[in-house]
């Protein structure tokens, strides 16, 4: 489909939209400097006389996203304009995805990127809560952008000397919250919390079985490993991908706050060990997905210890809190930890991805992943060569997933950091607060959230006045995703649902973007009656 | 360590560096605006009133960057200004590593975003030949800003509607290059081509035996898979990951140009049956690491077909060329695989990561790796969840890799790939060309590139005048270290190396970057007997 859209209108939509964000300073000068329809990619840098078109359009290009973070953070504005996926795949409004064989002009590629964020999701709005990662921090984009025009990939020191030394500096902070002395701790940023997961069964695995590098789990005896039943997934699927296999995941049981049991535990390594299965890995969560549970860890360290068994702590989620001096002590003993998940795209509000592996035992990543390639590790290189860390990783070619962390550090110190995650626990007790004291809203459990994950049933006047039992049951199932459908298709905020185990369908509101405010925890409670009316 | 440096210092670096690129109008009089010393982060949006301060901070962060990007692709400027870990770990004219309690002011984090440009390597730099990914292409990076703006996961249509069908229609058009029907093809873009090989196993194990997700490997018979000696490691890596084990990978000799031998390949897959091993996989490979070689596909297709083996092909340096109509047969018979690796973060120049798994059997990639996770995957959303794409992942979350990649397609079209990757295969022949021509250099081996890779050793005089032999051999093995030492001290171009079997150290250059020219490979050789008359 062609598109035909100008300058002078891309020009109007961001004076629209970008409130005081527009170029004040003659944007219509600029814009007839620049008529973008007879300009193409190939008369940009490399090309000759190319600097001043590169600057324009990566100034237009600035122009469109400073307008979007604007809308972003503007209550106002919708947090996503809802289409379906056969709609956006017929072309709308002359957006359309699909490639051409002959080059597009620059204004058209202005118009797609615009387009783009429009039909997208704000996932920096006030009012989206739907995931664990939301927000929009400023600094943190900025060190992306950096990232970007940087291009480069955390092999080795040669080709990325400050990213290396960031990432070591920043492991090392990490550790140091942990709790871990100078003399241990590593770790690797890697592509997301599942990932980090996988590596630390993968570590425990050859921690214990070295063999099983070379020879394969054949010749290893039938493992198991342990995860509460509130745990993420992505234990089970790393087990599958290990080549340990999912069933070989035992699960253990959760109180109804949904933290994992230790009885539980014990008893399950006994059975399992009584089956024959050999258990060397535990995982404990710090920050479940839906409840925001915190796994007691010193009772697991102390299980870990007696059993001989590797502990991993998943704190994906909630190892943000490490950071705030009101809130650590959820996480008690994770300095017992053989390794730890923690993703600082979640609590830390760093721009996606950002997630690390810390590992306890120095020089085991190493020794586990490593394969020496000589193309890349060449020994007899002019420098100390153990800063180049690639060969610690799964990956060869890796994102610096580091700097725009190291950037939001400096920016706002640790205490920044923890001011901004104190907010977010504020708000998620205002909401249970809230909830607590309403009658057309149930908590899904009764005691204060530990993180600021807050789960509950919107009941509507209907369903209030049904008996309880399986048909109110059946009825309040449904009252979730209908209300969110509608939400979805009115745009102004953004919340998720899911089914847990005999629980029907209920709403888990999660906070970790520092520009919620309470009148948005308000408007949200609002928009779920309004919209429950309707349905 | 304290660092104080003004807006008008950094000012001044911009103009001095900038050239044309600086902002001409009135610089003076913004950085008078805005004295970024006395402004924090806590300033910024969503702060009250942030919207003028983030302008004017995102404004400088563009105008470093832009900065940046004309010395990358300034011929006048360094590709990099070398120092050792310890000596950026000290600390360098004030720019300090170290992480703070309290946080900086803008200022500060201004100077750090330039001097971590400054100390790193300028991969867009025409001279920079160091890895298989160079360049920097503004559509791309544009891209790669927008993605970052747009801050969101590629787990479900409901967060990322544009970006999910963007990877749908890439997807699609990649298929049609390699030559599959609309009825076949599958896949997703993973972080980087070592992840997207190790899913290649993963796949092919799982379609032959679909037990191994939920009992693992010890329920399987033992397996062995092949690969070829110039392979990448990722295969092995992959192998040990999974659980087969890194000796069940058994390495297939090539030819003297380092092509597997279709017939070395046959003999292996026997000799490992009367072992006791079940062959199930063969690598491929379009394009290695070192030498830029094509295994020859149609040959071991024919052998997988009788062996009823799943044929890989890692493609992650090859596949740009089959958007070449001159180079595409190199590749012929990449439509007889089951699976291929294709990264167009290497020959097609797409910022980093950018790489696919593409698949032809259509609903593979979600059986194998599907858990259902309730709380991310509701089957009673109101959309067609189809495009949930997610639960295809061994990850969680994913970082959205698809768009740049879309944006640069719509800017050049399938034919601007095409006229800027022949661009790169005719630097090659040209390098190529040079070298055969010349007495102090020598052809790692005769033929012609196939790619663009050119491999090579250098013989300064000491070495030309020595008798062929062992103690020759020992001096020419420290020629390349040394020269690079040097090359990396002096800063103006980069340039790898590494020994291969029994072949001792020889430089290999790639081309990739398209802003490369015919001048810049005179300029390399002559650098480097420049360099080698010092060693």
């Amino acid at each position: 489909m062609e598109i035909k859209q100008d300058v002078n209108q891309l020009m109007n939509w961001s004076k629209q939209d970008g409130g005081s964000f527009e170029n004040t300073e003659e944007p219509d000068r600029q814009s007839a400097a620049n008529d973008f329809s007879t300009i193409h990619s190939k008369d940009l840098l490399p090309a000759e006389n190319g600097k001043e078109v590169t600057k324009h359009f990566l100034q237009e290009i600035l122009n469109i996203l400073l307008s979007y973070i604007n809308k972003s953070l503007n209550r106002n504005s919708k947090v996503l304009d809802f289409h379906h996926p056969h709609q956006l795949k017929e072309g709308l409004e002359g957006f359309s995805l699909e490639l051409p064989d002959q080059p597009d002009n620059l204004e058209q590629l202005l118009v797609d990127c615009r387009d783009t964020l429009k039909y997208g999701v704000k996932t920096g709005h006030p009012r989206f809560f739907n995931q664990l990662s939301t927000g929009l921090d400023i600094v943190g984009l900025a060190g992306e952008w950096v990232t970007s025009t940087a291009n480069t990939n955390m092999f080795t020191y040669e080709i990325a000397p400050v990213f290396i030394l960031m990432e070591d500096i920043i492991l090392k902070k990490m550790h140091s919250f942990v709790g871990w002395s100078e003399k241990e701790g590593d770790g690797i940023f890697c592509p997301g919390g599942t990932m980090s997961n996988l590596y630390s069964i993968l570590l425990a695995r050859y921690h214990f079985f070295p063999e099983v590098k070379t020879a394969g789990m054949r010749a290893l005896p039938p493992l198991a490993l342990f995860t509460s039943a509130h745990s993420h997934y992505s234990i089970k699927k790393s087990a599958a991908v290990l080549g340990i296999g999912s069933e070989n995941v035992i699960v253990v049981k959760c109180d109804e706050r949904g933290k994992m049991i230790p009885e539980e535990l014990e008893s399950s390594i006994r059975r399992a060990e009584t089956k024959g299965l050999v258990p060397f890995y535990v995982n404990a969560t710090a920050g479940t997905t839906v409840y925001g549970a915190f796994d007691p860890l010193n009772e697991i360290a102390d299980i870990c210890a007696r059993c001989g068994l590797w502990m991993h702590v998943d704190a994906a989620w909630g190892g943000g809190l490490l950071l705030s001096r009101r809130h650590r002590m959820k996480l008690q003993g994770i300095d017992r930890a053989s390794s730890i998940t923690w993703n600082p795209h979640k609590m830390m509000g760093v721009p996606l991805q950002c997630s690390a592996i810390l590992v306890r035992k120095k020089g085991l990543l190493q020794e586990c992943n490593q394969l020496c390639a000589e193309y890349l590790f060449q020994p007899d290189k002019h420098y100390d060569v153990s800063y180049d860390t690639g060969d610690k990783s799964i990956q060869c070619g890796r994102h610096v997933d580091v700097f725009k962390l190291w950037l939001m550090w400096k920016a706002k110190g640790s205490e920044g950091f923890e001011s901004q995650i104190n907010h977010c626990l504020e708000n998620a007790e205002y909401l249970y607060h809230k909830l607590k004291s309403r009658t057309d809203f149930q908590l899904v459990f009764q005691s204060k959230p530990e993180h600021s994950n807050v789960c509950f049933w919107h009941l509507p006047s209907h369903v209030r006045n049904m008996p309880a039992g399986p048909e109110r049951d059946r009825e309040l199932h449904m009252v979730a995703p209908k209300i969110k459908a509608k939400m979805m298709e009115e745009g102004v905020t953004m919340i998720g649902y899911q089914p847990l185990q005999d629980k029907v369908n209920f709403f888990r509101c999660v906070f970790s973007n520092p520009a919620t405010q309470r009148e948005d925890v308000d408007f949200l409670l609002d928009e779920i009656v309004r919209l429950g009316r309707e349905v």
